[in-house]
């Protein structure tokens, strides 16, 4: 059986003005999380006050990961990785506490013991094949921090790179808050280099930590693995091969990911040895839910482009995933109605 | 969609010397409520340190429910309802924690609250169907109490009692420490009607509170609720039935608990106007998973009666059903081989 494991966790440094987009305001984003996992399990937020659509209409990745669920019926498991606010969804546990804003000194002190708990975790799903995503506004800055700690600050892109949910990528907003993250931590670029769980608490968020806790556990165990995520699965795997994982890794995205042109993610592909998976949803068809993507938006998360792969081995077309998503949406702009 | 909810918790009752057979050991029997949803979600213990099989060999009825949902892939949600122990098994929260020994003055403080957030979540749960089960070991003794405060001692059996997870059912001394909980609390018999809160507060567990709230929330939300269960859910029925609902309540259970001899099913079907399914899963195969069954031991437990009503309405032979549990029963005496 398939396990679709979603990490669903929160780090201050989202709340840096101008870093996400995962959320119609601040305020908003910090339920994010909480209300992709209720979409993920029921169809629609159950407890977040909150419906994850951005200012321009753009939903969460969480509707396209959803829709497919409801096609193929996946087995589907939150792990609370530093939720902020409570979420209705089933979570389990493994010690993770909400990320700080990584300027600060010491952001995630649980990392090591999440990770460790993590691994733990993983390795005793008993499915054989598991896919493991995130969802953390701010992830992709985080995500820069923990590649930098490590040494891999140009794994992604020449000159220091990562994606974005934003169409105008800020990157130099994030490799400045990277700097000053390094700073706090007295830490040069490549001072993590072969300590994965010292890079995450330093440099990253508990989404990164237990994300690479799991896949680590299940990589023991000989599950295959398959990183669901842009960017910060990438950092994901590059914390794999820094603790001394050899074996093969595989990556399953989107094409907003794979066309970003930020970023070179066959670069970074080859370079960790990490086999690749890309899936085009075909949001040609301008409709509200979809538009957003095309234009940049969003892009991945919630393990959007794994579950699109799962569609495609499965014969599932993609027509009628966008066929469901765009029902999910429709709901969640009632829902929202309802709430205003 | 079919909604299937496990309320997982428990009660300090239990470790009274005699009271309920679901754990190898009172030590072993805190992690059965913890195994129990990790084998309904994975399949088999992922956390929990404990298989949940009794001394006879009787394998928790989590391995029926399990052997079903492999069958019918139905979505199943396990709420934290006071574990007492980790799990390994997404949990939702809703402020419960494990129960005192109700011979304690205030057993349950956290039910009123509890029960109340139960409620919101019931009322949120989208789907049109719900499936409401329990695993509490001590949970029969602790229905009884809440029976005794509404004044429903009688409701099951003319002289007051409960069915049980033993062959021999101990209901002298279940009939005893409710005697005492009602002295801790000041409570006369029916000194609860109309309180269903307080009744479970003072006399109960804080899974009777929470399934208790989600059918409540459930039903207002006009969902379709299945009480899946025995003597706890018939607990529950009551439970509602005094908070004010009038509209009509479903019980799906098992054979064993429908044909114990210590309890009228149907008289308390008809007092509280309840519509009953009984299944009975054809256990006469004469295998160590299921013969302790035949003989009276669990009878009923983690929704099994109303998983097997699933089965059957959907078409898969109890014989599938069987061959299902019977190799997820080797899996976890395989498993035990590797603990000892």
């Amino acid at each position: 059986m398939t396990q679709f494991v979603c990490c669903a966790g929160s780090t201050a440094t989202a709340a840096i003005d101008g870093i996400s987009a995962a959320g119609a305001d601040p305020e908003a984003m910090v339920h994010t999380p909480g209300a992709d996992a209720e979409i993920l399990v029921y169809g629609r937020p159950v407890r977040s006050p909150v419906v994850p659509v951005s200012p321009t209409g753009c939903p969460t990745p969480a509707v396209v990961t959803r829709a497919v669920r409801e096609h193929l019926g996946f087995d589907c498991t939150i792990v609370d990785a530093g939720l902020a606010e409570p979420t209705g969804a089933p979570t389990v546990h493994v010690g993770a506490s909400p990320g700080k804003d990584i300027r600060e000194r010491d952001p995630v002190p649980s990392a090591p013991g999440c990770f460790a708990a993590a691994r733990e975790f993983g390795r005793a799903i008993p499915d054989d094949e598991l896919f493991l995503a995130e969802t953390v506004p701010g992830g992709t800055t985080t995500a820069l921090g923990v590649l930098t700690a490590l040494g891999e600050a140009e794994l992604l892109a020449p000159s220091g790179g990562v994606s974005s949910s934003l169409p105008e990528n800020p990157l130099e907003l994030k490799r400045r808050v990277v700097a000053e993250a390094l700073e706090a931590s007295s830490l040069a670029p490549g001072d993590c280099a072969g300590d994965p769980p010292r890079a995450i608490r330093r440099c990253g968020d508990p989404v990164l930590a237990v994300v690479a806790g799991i896949a680590a556990g299940a990589l023991e165990a000989d599950t295959a693995v398959t990183l669901a995520g842009g960017t910060q699965l990438v950092a994901a795997a590059a914390a794999l091969r820094h603790g001394g994982y050899e074996g093969s890794l595989r990556l399953a995205t989107t094409s907003f990911v794979a066309d970003d042109p930020s970023i070179d993610l066959d670069a970074a592909a080859s370079a960790l040895d990490l086999s690749v998976t890309v899936s085009d949803p075909g949001f040609s068809d301008g409709h509200p839910a979809t538009a957003p993507y095309l234009a940049g938006e969003a892009k991945e998360g919630v393990g959007m482009g794994g579950a699109l792969a799962l569609a495609d081995r499965t014969g599932v077309p993609m027509a009628a995933v966008r066929e469901t998503l765009r029902a999910i949406y429709d709901d969640l702009l009632a829902e929202r109605e309802l709430q205003t």
